[in-house]
């Protein structure tokens, strides 16, 4: 199943499925019960959602970030060997984890918005984990089971706040600076997530490519070690990292301003598309 | 007046004020319009908890963090001179930031937790500010104007965990290694917070000790950065840094466990106390 956040043609906000041509707004049934679809993962109901409710074309909705108001967005920096190999680093132990707010991330199609301090706005393309249980020290080898799908990521980095210290938050969080989505994919939709490969294009040109088993920590270990530290909820994000190719690092350097478009494929998953805007 | 969020005897939560001695229940007359303190902040409606609700002993309540759930805490990182230069680094041009998420902040009185992977439990006596409106772009001239108050704040930190990599987060918010409180002090009662000395005591024992006024980044200035990055809401914790004298850089170190006491002061704000236990 693809399960989608979406606005209404009137505006309201719903959730539930979509074939990538029609949308299943089982929300209109279900809203009652479950606000959001945070709250179908935290309840693991979404076989409720199959086929449920009734049926919009998907061009008529806006798509939301799939999980619009998860608890934890939390990102791996550093994590394909390309990317490494290009910031000059070595091969890690540990996950570099640092943290996004839900107001910096977009739906599909929602243009990205450069903020008016910066007009160093790359992009990173992604895989996205989203976790469906409530779970802490979780083993690797059980990490698998805790996944409720995953989507297409673009964890968007303002470059000279991302460097103004050690710490790469400011650069990271910037309002409406990143995206998710179209969707999330349940894992027994996409297979073996680690074959898949993920795409960056710009412009439509192949900016990062690279299969997910380039990871240089792998999926069961950054959840094995984040919920170490806290408890994972259900709706809760993992970004995994970003492979070699992000426009700071390329010759000549590439940054996002308005008019441009920037899309995140991951085979198996989907195609997250967003064009960019000027901050108001 | 002196913000409280807490547990009555009964367990249920609630908010109101307290004199030091008596905690007034506003929450038992205001909670239909106003679910938590939060709401109370957003709507900038302060006034109305002053001397209102059922009067209950202190220490009949189990107080909680005075935002038990924000939307962001924000910390900064190396910002006392007198850390900065037992960390062995330059005064900063920017302020370093990462975040830490509510459940790793307990309230006064609750032990913090120890975790179970790791002995490196560090202390930090911080100030903390609560925002009190909602803001974006605010120069640094008219930050005081979106401060609701200030409490004192324990950014406990797993040191191993925070020099995993570059990134301090993991070290950072391990479940319940941090606290904040007793309470929020509103700005009419302390006067000129820079004027404050915060003093940081392990079993009594004076470990930090520094003015205000040492901070590198100033108050406004930390206001002002962030609130480029993003929207700040009122209840958000911008937490301001931590003086020389952590138990990591201390001759012997020193650690917390089961058993101690982690006592942070600012004077005209009050005490936080919490002593320390293993996770369970």
């Amino acid at each position: 199943m693809r399960l989608i956040s979406f606005l209404r043609p009137d505006g309201t906000a719903s959730y539930g499925t979509t074939d990538g041509k029609s949308v299943f707004d089982a929300g209109a049934e279900l809203s009652q019960t479950y606000s959001d679809l945070r709250a179908i993962l935290t309840a693991g109901a979404q076989s409720e959602l199959k086929d449920r409710g009734p049926v919009l074309a998907l061009d008529e909705v806006t798509l939301q970030s799939p999980v619009p108001n998860p608890d934890k967005i939390l990102c791996v920096g550093l994590n394909y060997m390309s990317h490494i190999r290009e910031s000059g680093r070595d091969k890690p132990t540990y996950p570099s984890i640092f943290t996004r707010y839900p107001s910096s991330i977009l739906g599909h199609g929602t243009p990205l918005i450069r903020p008016k301090v910066s007009d160093r706005f790359d992009y990173e393309g992604e895989l996205a984990v989203i976790i469906g249980k409530t779970c802490r020290h979780v083993p690797a080898d059980a990490a698998w089971d805790v996944i409720s799908g995953y989507s297409c990521f673009n964890d968007g980095s303002i470059r000279d706040y991302q460097v103004h210290t050690s710490q790469f938050w400011p650069g990271k969080s910037f309002e409406g600076s990143g995206s998710m989505g179209p969707w999330i994919v349940t894992p027994d939709e996409v297979g073996d997530i680690t074959r898949q490969t993920l795409t960056t294009r710009i412009n439509g040109n192949i900016e990062q490519q690279a299969p997910i088993d380039d990871l240089a920590i792998t999926i069961p270990e950054i959840i094995a070690y984040l919920s170490q530290v806290l408890t994972l909820l259900p709706g809760d994000v993992i970004a995994t990292g970003t492979p070699g190719g992000v426009g700071r690092f390329r010759e000549p350097q590439l940054y996002l301003e308005p008019g441009m478009t920037a899309e995140i494929e991951i085979t198996g998953v989907g195609i997250l598309s967003n064009g960019v805007a000027d901050e108001a």
